[in-house]
């Protein structure tokens, strides 16, 4: 036995928090890496605030912040969060190419340094970014993930639970397709204490739901003013971290690496898989209806403009 | 604030278990309760055990062993496991008698000791025994839950995942209707990641597993040789506690009093409910198919049945 | 029953996070209140973020984010955050100023609209700001706490733990005095797994340690640059909350109005007490040799000076 | 990675307890084995049963029964609770060949079969027990551990926290020497909240909550009639596993083969020790007063006394 060892690229407040809960889990020893500069101690920073936690939650994961990919050698799980945020007046494209660019410069190095880890990419435009870290590393599909349907679909959780004044512990829910606009809903994948969403919501009202999911990023960027939503994202990485290194076997929607499956063709789409320690192990394909089809279509063309524009870019 | 208190009656396996639980979750203050005679100090030895074990799991629950009704009083939850098991030769009746009896004696206690308490019955025949601590606390039916649907339901969720190689924690499901033989299956209500479970398992692969389950209490008994199951038992007790003192709001199937709802017509049968502070805080009617429907009734009646030997025995 | 609630005032990096670990311990409902004004919708987006985690860490708390005390109200616990950080060129007198006035308002609303609850004090500089919390509120000192020893503990126990690679679960220790460079070292309160830690440390190696603990704040500061601690604060709060709501009888270093007790005569300094839901329900008087009691009395008079600063400027 | 794989030997309640919460705490796989015979599927009955509570606590560890070492193949840690209790009218000798037959018997096996695994021995006499495990297995040293003094510790901190009216949580201690009535109380190794227990209880006091704890076990025999206690011991065994398998580094009391440490002179002995990943990683040698290590002196004597009897027995 040797403990787990999670790298966390970028340690804004999504890695530094998913730092926090891969360490209260006790999943294993925790790199917080940040590019070097003037801000160059902040990793090490956030790192000792999170160890001076450890004898309140009671865990001994070693974290360590650092500028060096030397120390997140051998990586069970490398998580990214790098790039920047889309600023006023910048273009869709500069923040494609400029991420793109980050994605690759972080990727170069993963690939030399954890050559066999599970890859988890959080960066935004999430399957812009996700396609990119395939591209990089060349690491086979099913260790390069993309995080976004486990967001969204806590998001959508979260308001069935509101609605119906129950449990978010009984909701349960699949969400596929893109993140964010494209998002595609599956009222017959969307369950209560088992029980058919159907039976306890109407169609409409359904449907001002998984709009608000879809929109659940912008609602809380709106409403802070500066900066984004951290807390659910966070929270949403370290169970897909945990699902790989307790290789749960977890059903879960990912940005998954589709070439046959669904007829995607060779994109990143958010799909349910089965996540566990070698990463995707199995990517589910469901009967989807003719509107969901179109839905689903929709959102996998986005997709392949996104990436489209992206290789005019890098 | 004060702490919840929570009494549990009867201090075999499956109180004790529960008690365990209910203090790692750090729910409230536990008092264990069983008879007086030979095996007295039986209650005293198993709450101190449970203590001696607070060091290690970080509870400060207090846990006291007792005879004694008084030491039971104001308690917020009642979780009544008394009772006795099935013995060789022992006929239906005369189990249903004396268990009857038993439970007779512990509700006269409790009505006087605890009025304003949430009761857990988990004593054997199930669906008469929460009818009988109806019938004699003369509590309000939201007041005077079963357990059977919580433990149904994790058998059921434990096959599935087993069956498919996935994280139990992404199987959802519902049982209705009676413990056991009557058991009902709702293919409709069971589904994995959100997916329902009709695109992942085979109808008459599904019906095995539901065998399974409604046999599960037999399969450890035969396994066993002596004694019964515990573990899983005592868990779902624990988790239905947790829903009434941390108000929860759980939506998971018990056995409640239907009388107009399903048109039960006045008696305790397994059925999605809403579980928080007040008990039972809504019964939530499905629309049930044909097919549904005749198992669900087939289920009524053997409890009409089971109530009407009851009635005649004590 | 019902559930607890626990209002946090300052929705900055510190409340969100300690609202945070409420939830996920599930310790009861949960009101974020900051400022009306620009950010005014800051805290409802937190509360949202935070919400929308729930379904990942299985919590039913109600997180709500508000710019009126009238949200908060009956609360049994009222953590206070708020306050600003000093400033580049900012003289300690303004910003105790500004600190002891931000207290002033926030506690007279306190008053009004959460008679009953505990208050902990989290706002620097803490030993002026509590006095200040319990000056205006007029609340019983009992239910005035302020926040520091427990996360000054933390760090001192974090570097002990690195010291001599053991979990930090088995170290043991006690600080008195006040918060930052006139903490009180005890020796003779810190064990490694009940090993008095001067068989295991040397005297003059443990006074380097001491020294980083006194100085934690501000090695945090100097290497993120931008912002302060957050993690280990958020965790020691909550779990002073966790204390009082669970009425857990922790021994714990709180600042605690002393009068009679170590001869302090009416102020605010960091002593072992045992946390309830009464709040302060016991100051443990230790006996103190001739250094350590020159060590407290200089933490006292650095108290006694920065109250009276305050009582010059508010 | 891989999941870790423990295997605990004996099924009977401390063996299968102390694999609920190794599966809890999702610390690997478990197998559970018993002998064969007419209760051979019991180990089968009680992982089902552990199995079917899954859902309940969200675990995925797989738990399977069985009679058949193979199964237990290439653990990390195997857990030693096999051997019986002593009845009425066997004499200690009868009940120290028959445990030792057991204990080779047992040992035989995960030799050839878990070549690598740390051994936990909980079985009674403990004493003779581990150092029979370590002359069959023929393993190093620090791969064979007696558990005792986590538990005599939990039991020793539960009466101290019952006597002040404090959470165990803040109560710290260390007992060396023998498992029962050789135990060496060190009051210099006892605080809380870090603060030497000679402060908060008179010795006279402390003696008898000493001598309490020393008798913690019959205490338990005596209340229950039937059987011995359960919950303390398998938590206690599995805070040993935990330590193991997560490479805490925990510094416990466990029963450590010292053969210059001490002065021992190659006998298992009470100490307190740094438990990892390797087993015991460190033995740490305590300075000891003339009265402690008189004490300490008469245990060794006693487990010298008693591996010789073995011997002759064997």
């Amino acid at each position: 036995m040797r403990r787990a060892k999670i790298s966390i690229i970028g340690a804004g407040n999504v890695g530094a928090t998913c730092a926090h809960w891969c360490a209260v889990e006790q999943l294993g020893d925790i790199v917080l890496l940040d590019i070097p500069g003037d801000m160059a101690d902040m990793p090490r920073g956030k790192a000792l605030d999170l160890m001076e936690s450890s004898p309140i939650f009671g865990f001994d994961s070693n974290i360590v912040g650092t500028n060096d990919y030397a120390d997140t050698a051998d990586s069970d799980v490398v998580v990214i969060t790098a790039g920047i945020a889309r600023k006023p007046g910048m273009s869709r494209d500069d923040l494609l190419a400029t991420n793109a660019k980050i994605m690759g410069l972080v990727c170069e190095q993963v690939k030399k340094t954890s050559p066999n880890a599970v890859v988890i990419v959080v960066s935004n435009p999430l399957d812009a970014m996700v396609q990119r870290a395939l591209q990089v590393t060349g690491f086979p599909p099913e260790r390069v993930i993309g995080q976004a349907g486990v967001l969204d679909t806590a998001r959508y959780r979260t308001f069935i639970a509101m609605e119906l004044g129950v449990s978010v512990e009984d909701v349960s829910a699949l969400l596929m397709g893109g993140h964010g606009d494209t998002m595609v809903p599956l009222a017959s994948c969307t369950s209560v204490g088992g029980i058919p969403v159907s039976q306890l919501i109407k169609p409409e009202r359904l449907e001002e739901i998984i709009d608000r999911a879809r929109k659940g990023g912008a609602e809380i960027v709106g409403l802070l003013k500066t900066g984004s939503a951290y807390y659910a994202p966070a929270g949403a990485t370290a169970q897909m971290v945990e699902a790989v290194i307790r290789d749960k076997k977890r059903l879960i929607p990912c940005a998954a690496y589709c070439d046959k499956e669904y007829g995607v063709g060779g994109f990143y789409v958010g799909v349910p898989v089965i996540v566990g320690t070698g990463g995707i192990e199995k990517i589910v394909e469901l009967d989807l209806n003719e509107t969901e089809q179109a839905a689903f279509k929709k959102s996998v063309d986005a997709v392949k403009e996104l990436v489209g524009a992206m290789a005019k870019l890098v």
